[in-house]
């Protein structure tokens, strides 16, 4: 579509936006009215297994799709057992039928994935070796990553009007360099600053798990991909929550890395960049830790992302990370249950559950308090707020005229918990000032307490509550706080919301919180939270792979 | 001196600290008027060797201050061969020796120093085993850092009604768990921000090499000292050449590395902090690249330093860097020569004979052309100039009433070279934007040359000058460069200026900039610069180390 030919209001926009993108997913893949009906009368998707029951994907497919990590897969291509074109095939297949029942995607290219997956099966057979270390390995991305000659709307009705990327995002080079297929950009909300994926163009992502409930954002078109198993590892940017939300509202093991760790140039944002405040970092969700290792160990390797983007910091990925207990006794912070974001009764027991089963494992568990002010949740979330609202904004929205959406709407605001960090009536330099030293002082609080108490890592909830009913969410305390702190943090799935373990509803008495619903969220992932100081992603990852197992052997309910 | 009984205005301040500055220095160690007679006499004050005229030094302190590199110090001191307080004494005397005639130190501490000395010696014997890897080592610091019990003044007059630090800086407390003997602080001009090391309490700092020249700043009292043997190890700060101009002004190795690799925190500052701008960096000045390298592996070890400092990177030193060949054959870029800044005759024969010699060596060589407008010189030296003042600043000159040194008075400025990047009438936010977006375009451009010509190194002159006569250095436009880019950047010092090689003058037509002039700066020091991409200082300093060995072989003249 060319600029002379685009229509002028928005709905048509979007009208020929959908039209394009429901054409790009072959007639042959597209789902019966009858398997369609029976995916809307059950909430929980998951449950009823409809890529086998729908008759699209073969049992080699269905098996290559859920059966192995991407570790394994990379064993299977690399060896020649399974082809690119075999493995490709499969996902395309299982997102497609994802994208028609939990509107995960934003674009799809199949044609030219299967194209390159063809490619590196040539590839491998006339020089005898893999291209790199994601050989053949189909990946998912954000939407806000750019493909040449794919569109990045972000889900904003303004962005449609613009041409096709004409160059790859800094990553994207480096995933195609290292061998991958790219196959699929997956959803986000309007702003890419809410838990629910929602918005105008490509509607709102629903979680497998229970599509009455958020799949979370803004990565939620990858969280809820991941969880169909359309995509066994997908790519999303987290600033406050942005990966992990997702990832405990779908089940998922998930990691915001360090900043600018994992390449970030190159993507599509509504932001005004270079204004001092948060900073969005690349990360992986997937079903096992070591897929989540899988992604930085390739990608950062030794220590050339930099090549890709100025911005990327050039050091190696460290295989054995520094600084570890070769006897893997972990000492664990436990993060204290802040008063202005209680927990949900399913959150808090498995964090308990977690702690206990992380005591018997032999660990040594230190309960922390809030030893300084500036350290606890309310305060860094106030910082974080005041530093998502100072500066100037592009208004993408109102560009096209195109409504606000629900969750953007009625976005929630940790202020109800004290002041602005802030004077809300200082200059510009003034206040970059005060939020500058604010934030020092939080850093300096949370290194002092992790180096008292010799902590490896912290363990802290992922969110108040489990995955909630959509546009529900609230603001997401208990991720933000390490988005300021600029320290990696790693979710990981870990039991269910129980109706009948805990039969109780809970009341937040705010507008801008979720309330507990037993019923609601009954069978809803849980998730833990676990977290190092900046740039110790290799030690993050390493403890969490230590924690996931011991929670395998000792945390049964 | 309480704030009760300080006196009132800024010339009584100062008489009153320099009265107690040189009440510290024993009276024994003072330098009969002979011998003060004959080093104002002598321009050239190392030939004259006054440190073993003078007779304050016995044999062996001479020896200990004269014959080792830090790391062969330190060998002697772990094995228990010398005591740290016989080297600390000997560094203390020579210290003393060099501030009388050279100006080189704000504060002296030796009475601290050699009690701690004598605390590590009993450690030592006590124990079997040092304190840590800098076990009795005298480290001299910029007077930037804070030492508990000592004024941290930076020579501006109104510092001199503060108190003593009640805390070390993060950098400080390394040294000192890492066994190191603080035992000055060294010299500074006002501002800290240009390239002669003078202010109105400390007097100016003298070039020992040749006291007619400047010492160069602002880690100008480092550098001396240093030059002097009053320290074998030194550390400076480097914002636009603060420790590399220095360096090459006296004949030293010098290294700025990425920011916050060194703990930069609980420095003494008259910046605004949390602006965006260029940002300084914590780096070494020696008599070696070893001993660079003993500083730079030393603190960061495995990555303990954010322990300290919460900006400081945590990742760890690696031995053997990433990314390197194993046969040592590099592939070394040639800056380009900017017209706007052009190379003294000195300067010029130096790089050129380096390349020679580099060549003979069998390193290739690339002649780098600016292939874009954004990676010249002029554009990121005009960039960095208005980084420099578009912020707000603390005017601590007029807060005391003391009046601006003349290097301060005339500093120069790039302006002559084009239009600033961002128009002058933007507000806050708008300018932040632009110079950002300016610097992101810096940055990108080198990243492409770098990987274009698949370099291992930059290899450029420090300077347009060697050291010339006081406040004449112009705009450090060859070393501001790599502080937009945060490129770690090393001087190796290569030769001396010779008004029989180069006899013919040159005017640069500039008010701001230094002509050559053969005479004045005859028997200066040459230096080269090395430079690496962002985070790569372990390759930084091993590609230095191959090309200082080549020099000594190849390089004779």
């Amino acid at each position: 579509m060319t600029s002379e030919t685009l229509p002028s209001n928005w709905q048509d926009l979007v009208a020929a936006k959908r039209h394009e993108c429901e054409h790009k997913i072959p007639r042959e893949w597209l789902l019966s009215a009858e398997h369609l009906a029976l995916a809307q009368g059950s909430p929980c998707l998951l449950e009823i297994d409809l890529p086998r029951r729908c008759g699209l994907l073969s049992e080699v497919e269905l098996d290559l799709t859920e059966n192995y990590t991407a570790s394994q897969l990379l064993v299977k291509l690399a060896s020649g057992q399974s082809s690119s074109l075999a493995v490709t095939m499969a996902f395309c297949k299982r997102a497609a039928v994802a994208q028609q029942v939990i509107s995960c995607l934003t674009e799809t290219f199949f044609p030219q994935a299967l194209e390159r997956a063809e490619y590196l099966d040539d590839y491998l057979q006339r020089e005898g070796k893999p291209v790199g270390p994601l050989h053949g390995l189909p990946i998912s991305i954000k939407d806000s990553f750019c493909v040449e000659g794919v569109q990045s709307t972000i889900g904003y009705v303004e962005l449609l009007k613009d041409e096709p990327a004409t160059a790859n995002s800094a990553l994207v080079k480096v995933l195609l360099d290292l061998g991958a297929v790219l196959y699929v950009k997956t959803n986000i909300p309007q702003t890419m600053m809410t838990a629910d994926s929602e918005n105008n163009i490509f509607g709102r992502t629903l979680n497998p798990h229970k599509t009455t409930l958020t799949a979370g954002g803004s990565s939620g078109g990858e969280g809820a991909l991941v969880a169909f198993r359309g995509s066994v590892l997908g790519v999303g940017t987290d600033i406050a929550g942005s990966i992990r939300i997702p990832a405990l509202c779908c089940g998922l093991y998930g990691f915001k890395p360090t900043i600018d760790r994992i390449p970030f140039g190159g993507q599509v944002s509504g932001a005004v960049k270079g204004i001092p405040g948060l900073v969005p970092a690349a990360g992986p969700l997937a079903h096992s830790i070591s897929d989540l290792k899988l992604l930085m160990s390739s990608v950062i390797a030794n220590g050339q992302a930099w090549k890709y983007d100025s911005a990327a910091v050039g050091v190696p990925w460290q295989t054995v990370p520094s600084d570890i207990n070769a006897n893997e006794s972990l000492t664990i912070g436990v993060l204290a249950e802040d008063e202005n974001f209680p927990l949900h009764p399913p959150v808090k027991r498995a964090l308990d559950r977690a702690v206990q089963a992380l005591t018997r494992a032999g660990h040594r568990i230190v309960r922390l308090g809030n030893d300084y002010e500036a350290q606890s949740l309310a305060y860094v979330s106030r910082l974080a707020f005041q530093y998502f609202i100072y500066g100037p904004r592009k208004d993408l929205i109102a560009a096209s005229g195109e409504p606000v959406v629900a969750s953007v709407g009625k976005a929630a605001a940790p202020m109800f918990s004290g002041p602005f960090p802030a004077q809300q009536d200082l200059g510009p330099f003034d206040t970059i000032k005060v939020l500058y030293e604010a934030r020092q002082r939080i850093n300096d609080a949370w290194r002092q307490t992790w180096v008292d108490q010799k902590l490896d890592v912290v363990l802290a909830p992922g969110a108040q509550s489990t995955a909630v009913a959509h546009d529900t969410y609230g603001w997401p305390s208990y991720t933000v706080i390490w988005n300021v702190l600029d320290y990696p943090a790693c979710i990981i799935p870990f039991g269910k919301a129980s109706k009948e373990l805990d039969p109780e509803p809970m009341t937040t008495f705010s507008d801008t919180q979720p309330d507990y619903h037993p019923d609601e969220v009954n069978g809803a992932p849980c998730a833990i939270q676990v977290i190092t100081p900046r740039f110790q992603d290799e030690k993050c990852l390493w403890a969490a792979d230590i924690i996931d197992r011991a929670l395998a052997i000792y945390g049964k309910e």
